[in-house]
């Protein structure tokens, strides 16, 4: 099975146990509504291609890390598109969840796509210690003080840099992501850090450089939000050109930090291949 | 170490874990404000109360059970207060947390305090069996089908079922506070459910029925929310008088399902004496 059908596969197996005639039918349907029907899911693609690369004894377990990881971005999102952050009515080309059901639903489901993804994990794990391992790999990377959580806290900072705001609110889910992988398949995780990292600085950039000079329908979102909130950005710091340049330099230092493993080769060339699509189409063909 | 000295330390405990110069000062504060000072604390002490009477051969790991079931109702009280839901400026008679740090970090907050419950009892737990069973318990409890979420996600449905309501609301993680305690002692969780379910739905009843005539002084926060927000409450269900008989009625039923264990009369003199707080005043002469 491909990458994107175990994932997909995953997530519906995650959601089967927070389903069922008890849930309010409403809350399901926003939290399904959040995280179908796909977005590029390129978290979870990085965790399996890792685990993959480091020849991956355990699939179930890497399908489960992926989705929980998926589960977590998607509730970010939720939460990110709200009127008090973002206000963002679309996403993907749909209504956001607030807009579709409501301000309360959006922060329930949220909240309750962050408790499906710590549940999935426990169903998943074979063994309690690979539990405990991916716990803290994931835990740490959307909690408080360097995940996610805390990536958009900063944006409600009087004072922001850049870097370490950035770090927090898109690199540490993507080091989870690589890390995941790794420790799905046996591996050591730690060493597998710095290619999450690099990845997710360079995507955050590279979403920078699409909000200033992107296309909105190509996008399925609202453009030029970052200016329009007054929030920090690749492109306001560096210019167009800069960001661009920073990306590349991103991505190379991640696949020069790739750690000895079987499929090394191959995983270098999938992340080739992917950050090629990270940018518009105008500036992907001048970065490649 | 008394209960509630063992709570606020296991609490500072957790606390540190999501702390650091890397925090945005201002999650950290909104994170801590939600938590301390301290309120009733009543699930944390079910918690160690269970704990104790089943022999409690882990004080640490049931310490950080309670710790973690505390801060998971923490957070639900915060996002339950936002403008979306309740509307509350107050609580325990201090500014709620979106009246003090704005509704973001609110939202934040409360996230950030969801993924510290689970990355607390990762780092308590002694054995990875012990780990995957609170993670079970407490998963469940707050999250969809049927947990915390469910229940405040029930406001958002046309059509709701009291008992479902409550059940989901309330009583879940009550009885996931008498499973936890029972689990941390090594005990089987499962027959401690029902007076934690019990004790979970005599709680909110006392909740309605303070909501409907206590005093907004004595209470620390505005009472009459149900009425004017139309909710389901026992009081509109029942009557004051009659949702009073429930609550001892709920009471007698949680204390006659304690199973058999060492220090079960200390336990069901512990819960009596906790039910006559329930009440306001006046009513709580009367019940008793």
């Amino acid at each position: 099975m491909d990458a994107v059908n175990r994932i997909e596969n995953a997530l519906n197996l995650a959601f089967s146990r927070a389903e069922g005639p008890s849930c309010p039918p409403r809350l399901a349907a926003a939290m399904r509504s959040a995280v179908f029907p796909r977005g590029a899911r390129i978290r979870p693609r990085i965790c399996l291609a890792v685990a993959a690369a480091c020849g991956e004894d355990d699939p179930a377990i890497a399908d489960a890390a992926a989705a929980s990881i998926e589960l977590l971005h998607c509730a970010s999102l939720v939460h990110d598109d709200l009127p008090c952050f973002d206000d963002a009515d679309t996403r993907r080309g749909r209504p956001t969840i607030h807009a579709a059901y409501g301000e309360a639903l959006a922060v329930l489901a949220g909240d309750g796509l962050i408790v499906l993804a710590f549940q999935n994990l426990t169903r998943a794990a074979r063994s309690p210690h690979q539990l405990a391992g991916l716990l803290n790999i994931i835990g740490y990377a959307v909690g408080a003080p360097s995940g996610i959580v805390a990536g958009q806290a900063w944006e409600c900072e009087p004072t922001v840099d850049l870097a370490h705001y950035h770090r927090a609110k898109t690199a540490s889910l993507f080091a989870a992501s690589t890390e995941a992988g790794a420790a799905a398949s046996g591996a050591e995780a730690r060493p597998w850090r710095l290619l999450g990292a690099r990845l997710g600085e360079a995507y955050q950039v590279a979403d920078d450089i699409r909000d200033a000079v992107g296309n909105a329908q190509e996008l399925g979102k609202p453009v030029g939000r970052d200016a329009a909130l007054g929030r920090p950005s690749a492109t306001q710091e560096f210019g167009v050109q800069g960001a661009v340049e920073r990306l590349e330099r991103l991505v190379r230092e991640g696949i020069e930090s790739i750690p000895l493993c079987p499929g090394a080769n191959d995983l270098r060339a999938l992340i080739m291949l992917e950050a090629t699509r990270l940018l518009p189409k105008g500036l992907a063909r001048h970065a490649a």
